[in-house]
């Protein structure tokens, strides 16, 4: 038998013990747990990047892992706590879009302007249930750390083998925003940039195959690169390259490259056939 | 047989390999351990912040858990390194205070000016020893890292089995400071900011037993505050509620309230009766 | 049997999810391997940094631990990945002089100026290979994330009973910076500062063997200290004591001695004899 594994990524920072009391809660109901980090460094309350640090993250664990997010700024308020389980994963969270690219990916667009919330159908294959069996939250619960009074012992409970049905009413839609999707204008590609990593990279939305055929210029923060290189040592300072998630990623060599193009989440790409 | 817990509580930062060089050393000993990290990001030599945040998250853990607790200026003087035995958990750390909310709970009260040290007697049902047998510690003994060489052998060896009275003599009194207790003058309580977390919100020693009757107004750094929110979403941009660790919380909405309000641990926060 | 235990020290950071990725790549293959992390803040692409991390704690782990080091500003490039077995640990990072002080120590002497890079010969009683053999990699290779592509996976299968000579081709040389050695003149020994920790404490390469005879004095950064100190509370606000690493270490009682002095790695120390 193989321990369970749970994840965890919260904007709790590290300096406090909010991950210490999940881990203890998680740890007092599935003792041979494995609790990894991912990160605790979301943005205080950015939905948006916890949602693109669990999608770019999950797919790397063994199936039947159990990833809690908790980037809860409604905490106490009248969204509802979610599990939900697809093929690859379980996912535990606040039903609040960080779930969105999962969602979109399994193809439950949200048509509408980039990261505009909206709600989408849950999935066929997929089962989503509101955590309202509170049989399995620690008591008392609080209203304003539901991470370790609903998400930590849900994660417990799952890893101890209690079945997703059991932990509440099922839902059939569940909160999303809108991903960006990178258009074709002519000859041109024009994407976003979805996340800047710890060194400054800038993460897009332009996969390969979106790119025009030929030679390409790639456009960003008012600067033009030449071509794609294999590596960051590759070419001058500032690189163009399929980055480790499989979409065109911006870096400066030894450098930052967010810092020196003065560009951010949001930011428009552009990638150019030269012909 | 559940793997033996063993909780880390430092302020060596987690950029050099203290913490790492401690877990070696545990693992040698007990290689089933699970070693969970709560925070090593205590304010250097901060014996208070220190004290707080072990008690804040140690009672979330199961019973039996070991936790270390290394904030340690006196490190390598006449300060005693301790392990003591609760009903609740097993501590191990320097003898300087890290303990004093425990102790203050078990009522080994310590009558002084807040957080003024002084030494008081171990509880009856505790079992404290002074961790003075050197051939559980790591040779050579270093002066400077006793968080490597006594503190996570002894851990080790504890999860590995040892009784705690084999691992040195033991001791009748340990180092406390005194803890700030809220006070009542007329329709006022009167307490003190404890902590202030990662997300700057403050946490108090007010209890809603310690509340007047009525409805009420809370000052604290100069500003008032009517009423008590549900969530921190609810009510105006400065919320007063109670937390997850049940004690009267300052949050500003969105944003840091230590820093807003400009007040740090030990300020003063009145709840007052409307009537 | 023991969980085998698998080390990680990067420059990732951890608000990314680099580091996430590699722990879900490990545990895929090795599901009960302990994954301990020892730091991810080594200074980007600074493999001096990386490798002193790696020697100043790897020989707290028990023998036969794996130890995963990724500070690889040539991702991508010719650089071999490697895998070395010692008698104590095994190796897994990129060949860019991240084992230069275990190799320093084996006497595979760099005798060039300091921190200059070269090759040496691998010691008799290693085993080095070139992770050449791509069944062991995770595929699609990625060119930018061999962390979680190589790296992780080689862990992975080691740690799952693989033997090395499977992955890839022997190698009979590494790569290597000469690390500083002490000097004698006359009554004064010379050393360096090698590292500044999270307290501002400086540690040189000077072993108390290589002192001369007599009272000492200590001159660093300008200032003279007089005399060794037993503990960081000894002495005046400037101590010189043997640290944890048994070596020369200059602290700032309650300070910050890297900061007060003005002194960073590579910084010359004298200690002078006064007879």
């Amino acid at each position: 038998m193989q321990p369970p594994i749970i994840t965890l990524t919260t904007d709790f920072g590290t300096a406090d013990t909010f991950v210490g009391a999940m881990k203890g809660v998680i740890l007092g109901i599935a003792p041979d747990a494995q609790v990894i980090d991912l990160t605790h460094e979301i943005p205080p309350q950015d939905v948006q990047a916890g949602a693109f640090t669990l999608a770019s993250v999950y797919r790397y664990f063994p199936p039947g892992t159990i990833h809690v997010a908790v980037v809860d700024p409604g905490v106490g308020t009248r969204r509802h706590p979610i599990a939900v389980t697809t093929d690859d994963a379980t996912f535990i969270c606040p039903d609040n879009g960080l779930l969105s690219y999962p969602l979109d990916e399994a193809r439950a667009f949200v048509d509408r302007d980039p990261f505009a919330m909206g709600r989408v159908a849950v999935p066929r294959d997929w089962h989503a249930v509101h955590l309202s069996n509170a049989d399995y939250w620690r008591q008392p619960l609080s209203s304003t750390f539901h991470g370790r009074d609903i998400f930590a012992p849900i994660a417990g409970h799952l890893a101890a083998g209690v079945a997703i049905a059991s932990l509440g009413t099922r839902v059939m839609d569940l909160a999303a925003f809108a991903v960006p999707r990178p258009r074709t204008a002519g000859d041109t590609s024009i994407g976003q940039v979805l996340h800047v990593d710890h060194f400054g990279n800038l993460i897009t939305n332009l996969h390969p195959a979106n790119f025009p055929d030929g030679r390409l210029r790639i456009r960003v923060g008012g600067t033009t690169i030449s071509g794609l290189s294999d590596a960051y040592q590759d070419g001058g300072d500032l690189v163009a390259l399929i980055g480790s998630s499989g979409t065109l990623e911006i870096a400066f060599r030894n450098g930052n490259a967010a810092r020196t193009l003065g560009v951010t989440v949001g930011a428009d790409v552009h990638v150019i056939s030269r012909g």
